[in-house]
C-alpha cells in the first residue's frame, strides 16, 4: 500500500514546522535545555598572518584573555588588535557554561536564549554592537535535517556555538592552518564570512544526495516503476522545497549584512558575502531544477503507466471483439425457426456440411477481423 | 457533494473584492461608521533612549501635550524633539474621538475618511507633510482575513489606528520596553518601520497555516483522497493568491517610501525598509511555492484517481473477457444443426462425453486466457 | 454548440489587431475623420498653488491666452510661468478645431495625425521640444475596449485629447480642486504624470471585472460546469493577454520618459513615474495570475469531466460485467447435447430442480461478483 | 496523414541551423559569392540639420568624396564633419564592388567576408576603430525568413549592406526627409541606432502574423479542430522559438554596444539603444506569450478531442449495456430444461403468454436501465 | 524494450556526479595521476602589439625566460613588461613536468593538485596573487563530455593546462596571429578573457547538437514515434540540465572575477567578462528552451499515442456494438417457447419467411446503428 511513506514524511514536515513556529512564539528571557543537544568542548583558534594557536580549552574562564582586551576597549578609538580569535563550542546543553560565556563577552541574554532554543530559522540580529547570525547547517547522514549554528562577531572575536558536535567547517580550519587564500591576512569579519560560506556550501552534497535519489527513481522507472513512486517523488519534492526555504532564509539574512556593510563588515568583505549569495542562488536553482525533474519523472511514470494500461485494455478488447461476431453466428444457428414451415427457414441446419460451414463462417469472420487489425498495425 | 465548499469561498472572494471596489469609489469627505468596528482605548508610549512612558489615556484631549510642541513648531527651523511618541487607537467606531484627534494633529479629513472606511488596500499617501500608510494586518484565527491599520508619521509622533483590538505588534512593544535592538536609539521613522515590519511578519504564521492545510491535504491524499479535494485545493490556492495580492500592495507602497526617502524617512531607515521588502519577497515566494504545491497535489489526486479507475476497468474487462470465449463455446453447442442430415453436423452432441468435453473446452479457454494475462503481468 | 462564443472573440481579436496594424502603416500627413468618434467640448483648468480656474471654453480661439505667453517665449531664457494649464478636448471628430489647436500651440502635423487616427498603440514621441504621449484608456462597460488619449506637454501646458467623452480622470480633477497631495504645488510635468497614472490605474477595475468573471466560472464549475466553459476561459485568457500587451506598451513608453528625464520631466517627477511603473508591474502580475487561474480552472473542468465520464463508464461496465457470467450459464443450458447418448450429457436438464438450480447458479455468480466489487469499494 | 507539415518545417529548421553552423566554421579570409544574393544599387543619403542630399550612385568610385575626408583625418585631432552620410548597398553579389568599397573605407577583409557570407548571426564586432554590426532583418511574405544587414559605423559614415533589395528602413528615410524627431540634429551614431531600431521593429509585424495564425488555429479549433492541428501548433511554436533566438542575439549585441558606450556611441545615444532593448524585450515577451498560447491551444485541442472520444465511447457503451440484460433474458428462455421432468422446469415456456411475458420482461429491463441513466443525467 | 537507453544515461549521470563529489572531498596536497589523461606538448605564444613568437617548447626549463622577469619583480613598483605570454600544456599526465612548472612560476601546490585532479567544477580561486580559473571545455564528438582547462594568470603570463590535446581555442590563436580585434593591443588579463570566452562559446555547437537531436525526435514523432521516445527525451533533458549546471558554474566564477575587478583584471577588461556572461546567459536560455521543447515533444508523443489508442478502442467498440443487437435478435429466436401452448408463443418461428424476417431485422438494426454513427461523424 501507498500509505506508509507519505505518512512519515508529512509527520516529519509537520513536526519541523511546528518546532519552527514554537521558536517564533518562544517565551523570551528564559533558558531551556533542549532535549537531545549535547554538551561539548570549547576550541580556540587564535591567529594573525604569522602566528597560529589552536587548542582545546577546559572552561570558559580560560577564554578571559581573548575577551578582556576586547570588551573593555573603546572600539573606534583604540587600535585594532592584530589577531583574530575563533571560539567554537559544540553543544548547547551546558547552560551554565553558556551563561558564563555570555557574561564574559557581553552577549545579550535574549541572543543567548536564541542560541539555546535551537529551532531558530536563519537570521541576522544586532544586539547593541554584537553581530549575531543564526545559520542552519545540514546535519545527519539520512534525509534532510539541520543543526543550528549561532555565530557572534564581537570586534576581533568570532564565537560559534553548534547544536551538536560535528560540522562542515573543516575546510575553514584547513585554510587557516595552511595559510590558504586570504583568511590569515584578513580580519574577523572575513572569518565570519568563511564560516557562513562553508555552512552554505554544506548544502551542495545534500542536494547531490537528492539528485542521486532522483537518479534511482529514474532507474526504478526504467524497470517499470512501482506504485509508491509518485508519493516518493512527492516526498523528495517536499524536502527540496524545505531546503530551498532554509537556504533562502540565509539569503535574506545575508542581504541584511550587505545593507549594513559600513557598520560591521568592511566593503571588501561585503564582496565575499556576495559570492556567498551566488552560491545560495546556485543552490536554489539546483533545488528548483531537481523539483522540476521530480514533476517530470512523475508525469513520465503516469504516462508510462497509462500506456501500459492502454495496452492491457487494447488486448482484452481485441479478444472480446474477435469472439463477438463468432458468437453472433452461433446465435443465428441456435434459432428455432421451423424448417418444416418453409424452405426458407434455416435450410443450413439440414445441409450435410451445415456445421462445418458455420464453423468456417466463424473462422472467416475472426480471421478477417484479425487481418483488419493487423493491417491497421493495431496488433503490434 | 462538491458544491458547498466552493460556494462559500467564492462568495467570500466576491465579497472581499466588492468591498475593495467600494473603497475605490467611496464618496469623499464623509465619515461613515463602519459596521462591526469597535470603539477601543488609546494607548500612548513615549520614549527616548533613556526614558519610557507607557500608559492608557482616557480622551484625545490628554494627547494635547504630545501634539502641541509638534504642530505649532516650524519643522525645519526648530530643534527636533528628543523623544518618540506612539499613539495607538483600537477601533474606528468613535467618530467624534477620531475627529478630535484629526484636529489635534492636523490630519487631513480625506485621510481620516480612509481610516474609518476600513476597506482600503495597502497604500502610501501624503497629505501635505503627513506620511500616511495604510497596512492590512492578518486577523482572525480561521482562514484569511485582514484588518486595516492606518499609520500616520507626523514628525516625532507615530499614530496607529486599528480596525479592531488585538494585533501582532507585541514584539515591537517588547523591544521598546526592553531596549532591544536599535528601536530606542532611533527616531520616529524607525518606529514606523518597526510597526510596518511587524505587520508584514504577521503574514508568516498565516502562510504556515496554509502550509499545514496542504500537509493535511497530503495526508488525505495518502488515505485515498476524497472527491472534495480538488475544490478544496482550488480554494487554498485562491486564498494564497489573495494573500500574495495584499502582500504585494505593501511592497508597492514601500517602494514609494524608498523613492521618497530623502523627504520623510532618513537614508539609514530606508535600509530597514529594504529588509522589510526582503521579507515580503520571501512571503510572496512562499505563497508561490505553496500554490505550486496545490497544483501538484491536485495532479497527484487526479493521477491516483485515474490509476484506481483504470484498475477497476481492468478487472471488469478481464472478467468479461474470460467469459466471452466460454459463452462462444456454449453458443456453438446451442446450434440446431441436424445431426441426422449428416455425420458432420455436430456429432459432439451425441458423444457420450460431449458435455464434459464442452465444459473442458471452456475451462481450457478460460485457463489459457488467465495464463496469458498472468504471464503478461496483467493480473497483478 | 461551442462555436458562438469563440467566434465573436476571435473576430474581435482579429479586428483589434488589424486596426492596430493599420495604424502602423497609416499614410502620413493626412487628417482622416475616424468613424464613431464624437466632437466634444474644451475644458480648461488653470491653477497654481493658490488660485484655480476651471471652465468650459467655446472655441480654440479662447485658448490663445494660455498659448501666447508660452510659444512666443524663449523657454530657457524667460522665467517660468507660475501656473499650470490643463486643456482637455473630448472627441477627435472636429478636424478644423484640432487643426486650429495645432497651429496655436505649434504641434507638429504628424503628431496631430496620430491624435486623429485613434488606433495608435501607447507610445512616447518627441516632435521638437513637444513631449507627446499616447495612452490607451480602458473604456466601455462590457469586455475589453480602449480609447485613445493623446497627451501633449508643452512647457507649462498639458493638452489631452480624448477619443470619446467620459474618462477615468476625475480623481485628478478632484485632487486639483481640493489641493490634495502635491499636485497644486508642482509643475506641468507632475500634472502629466498624474493624468497618465490615473489612466493606468483605470485598468485595475477592468482586471477586477475579469477576476469576477473567473469567480463566476468557478461557480459554474462547482455546479458541474458546462461545455462552453473551456472556450469561455480561453476567451478570458486572450483578453487578459491583450490587456497585458497594452499595459506593457505603457511600461515601455514610460521607460523612455525615465531615460530622458533630464530633458522633459524633472528628476523629482521621474520618481513618480517609477511609482506608475510599479502599478503597471502590479497590473501585469495580476493579469498573469488571472491567466494562470484560467488554466487552472480549465484543467479542473476537464479533470472533473473526466472523473464524471469515468463514473459513467464504470457503472455501465459493472452492469455489463454482472450479466456476462449469468448469460454464460444460460448459454450452457441452451446447449443441445443429447442426454440420451450418455448419462453425462447435461443431466441437469432433466433434474426436477434443474431450472431453479440454474437460476440459483446465476444469482450466486452475480451476487459473488457484486460482493467482490463491494468489498473492493468499487460500488461507491 | 500528419506527416507532411512537420516534415517540411523540421527540414527548414535543420537547414537553417546548418547554415548558421556553417557560418561559425567558415574558412576565414575568403570571399564566396553566396547563391541567391542579388547585385543591387548604391544609394547615398547625406544630411546635416539643414541640408539633405539623397541620390543613387553608379559606382563605388563616386563615394570617394564621402570617404576621403574621413579616413585620411586623424579622428581625435580633427574637428568633426558636420554632416552624416548613409551609404546603402542592396545585394552582396558583386564581389568586386564590395572589395572596392572595402578598400575605400578601410574595412577589414574579415569583416567584408562576414558581409558576403550572409549566414552570420546578429553580432557586434570591432575591427580596429570600425564598429561592425550584423543584424538579421525579417524578410519575405510567408513564414519566418531573415536577411542579413551588415552595418558599419566609420566616424561620420554609416554603411549598410543588405542581402537582398527591399527592407523595413523606409521609416528612417522618411524621418530624415521630413526632419522628424532628432535624427537630423544628431550624429552618425544616432543614425546607426535608428537603422538598427527599425530592423528590430520589423519583427513586430512578423509576430503579428504568428498571432493571426494562432487566431486561425483558434477558429479551426472552434469548428472541431483537425488532426494536423497539434503539429501545426508545434511548427508555429518552433518558429517563435527561432524568432526569439534571433531577436535575443540582437539584445546581446546591443548589450556590448552599451558596455562600450564611451568609445563609439555617445552616452546620449546609448539611451536610445536602451529603448531598442526595451522593444526587443517586448518582442521576446510577445513571442513567449504566443508560445504559451500554442501550448494552451494544443491542450485545448486534445482535451476537446478526448471529450468527443469519451462521448463516442459512452454512447456505444450505453447501447451495449442496454442489450446485454435483454440478451440474458433471451438466453434464459433458450435453455433446454426438461419441462416434463418437473413442474419447476421452465413452466414459462408453456404459458399461453410466455413469449409476450419474456418480451415484456426484456422491455422492462431496457426501460429501467434507460430510466436509471436518464435520472443520472448520463443520456444528455 | 525501454530499459537500455535510460540505464546507460543514468549510469553516466551518476558516474559524473560521483566524480564531482570525489573532487569536493579530495585529500589535499597529493598529486595523483588521473587515468586516461595524456602527456602532451608545451606551446608558447609570446606577443605584443608588434611582435609575435609562437613555438613548441621541449621542456619546462625552456620557459625560464618568461617566468624569471615576472616572479622576481615586485609587481606594483616595477614597470609592466610590454609583451604577453601564453603557455599552453596539453595533458596532465606528466606529473614531474607540472611540478617543475609549478616551482618555476610559483604556483601553489594545492592549485597544482586541482590541475591534476581533473574533476573540478568550474571555479575561480586565488592563491596569493595568482588568479586561478578552472573551466570545463566541451570535448568529444558524441554526447556531453567535458575536459578540464586550468588557467593561471600570473602578471603578464597566462598558463593553460588542458586535460587532453585538442581544444576550441583556435579562434583565439587565429586572432593573435592575424592581429584581429583588440587582443594584440591589450594585456594578459584580456588574453585570459579571450580564452575563457572561447571555452564558453564552445558550448554553442554542443547545444546545436542537442537541438538537432530534438529535430530528429520531432521527425521520429512525425512518423508515429517509437516507445523509446519518452525516455530518449528524458535523457536529452538530463544532459541539458547538466550542461546548464556546468555553464552556470562558469557564470558564478565570472561573477567573482567581476567583484574583484580592481585587483586582477582592469575595469576595461571587466566589461568583456560581462559580454562573456551575456553569452552564458544565452546558453542557459537556449538550454532552457530546449528542455521545454523536450517536454513539449513528450507531451505531444503521449497525446498522439493516446489519440491512436482511442481510435483503436473506438473501432473495436463500434464492431462490438454493431453485433450486440444482432446477437440479441438471434437470442430471441433461440428461445424455446412452446408454440403449441398458444398462438402468441413465437409464431414467427413457423412463418414461411420467419428466418429471412429475422435476418432482415438484424440487418436493419446493424444498418440503423451504422447510420446513426455515420450521421454523428463517429465513423470518420
Amino acid at each position: 500500500m501507498i500509505s506508509v511513506p507519505v505518512n512519515k514524511t508529512l509527520l516529519r514536515l509537520t513536526k519541523r514546522r511546528k518546532t519552527h513556529k514554537k521558536a517564533f512564539g518562544a517565551v523570551p528571557g528564559q533558558l531551556v535545555h533542549h532535549e537531545g543537544s549535547v554538551n561539548g568542548q570549547i576550541r580556540v583558534i587564535h591567529f594573525d598572518s604569522k602566528t597560529l594557536d589552536d587548542r582545546i580549552v577546559d572552561s570558559v574562564g580560560d577564554l578571559a584573555g581573548y575577551a578582556a582586551s576586547e570588551t573593555t576597549t573603546d572600539e573606534t578609538a583604540a587600535p585594532r588588535r592584530k589577531g583574530v580569535t575563533w571560539i567554537n563550542i559544540d553543544g548547547v546543553g551546558d547552560i551554565e557554561k553558556l551563561g558564563e560565556l555570555s557574561r564574559l563577552f557581553g552577549i545579550h541574554p535574549l541572543a543567548m536564549e536564541d542560541v539555546v532554543n535551537v529551532h531558530q530559522h536563519a537570521k541576522l540580529e544586532f544586539f547593541g554592537d554584537t553581530f549575531f547570525f543564526v545559520a542552519r547547517m545540514p546535519s545527519g547522514a539520512d534525509g534532510f535535517n539541520t543543526e543550528q549554528v549561532s555565530l557572534f562577531l564581537i570586534d576581533g572575536v568570532v564565537i560559534t556555538i553548534q547544536e551538536r558536535p560535528g560540522d562542515c567547517l573543516e575546510p575553514v580550519r584547513y585554510r587557516i592552518a595552511n595559510k590558504l587564500g586570504r583568511i590569515r591576512r584578513r580580519r574577523s569579519d572575513y572569518l565570519a564570512y568563511a564560516i557562513i560560506d562553508a555552512i552554505v556550501d554544506g548544502y551542495f552534497p545534500l542536494l547531490d544526495q537528492y539528485s542521486e535519489k532522483l537518479d534511482e527513481a529514474g532507474t526504478l522507472l526504467e524497470n517499470g516503476g512501482d506504485r509508491s513512486l509518485p508519493l516518493h517523488l512527492h516526498n523528495i519534492r517536499s524536502d527540496l522545497l524545505l531546503i530551498r526555504k532554509v537556504v533562502n532564509q540565509h539569503r535574506v539574512a545575508l542581504n541584511e549584512i550587505l545593507r549594513d556593510e559600513a557598520e560591521i563588515v568592511g566593503p571588501d568583505t561585503a564582496l565575499y558575502f556576495r559570492d556567498c549569495q551566488d552560491h545560495i542562488q546556485q543552490l536554489m536553482e539546483a533545488a528548483d531544477t531537481d523539483r522540476e525533474t521530480c514533476g517530470e519523472l512523475r508525469e513520465l511514470y503516469f504516462a508510462m503507466l497509462g500506456e501500459k494500461n492502454n495496452d492491457v485494455m487494447k488486448v482484452l478488447t481485441i479478444i472480446a471483439t474477435i469472439f463477438i461476431p463468432m458468437s453472433f453466428v452461433a446465435g443465428i444457428y441456435g434459432m428455432n425457426f421451423d424448417s418444416d414451415a418453409s424452405m426458407l427457414n434455416m435450410p443450413e441446419l439440414h445441409w450435410a456440411f451445415g456445421y462445418p460451414f458455420a464453423l468456417a463462417l466463424m473462422a472467416t469472420m475472426a480471421g478477417g477481423l484479425l487481418a483488419f487489425l493487423y493491417r491497421k498495425g493495431w496488433l503490434a
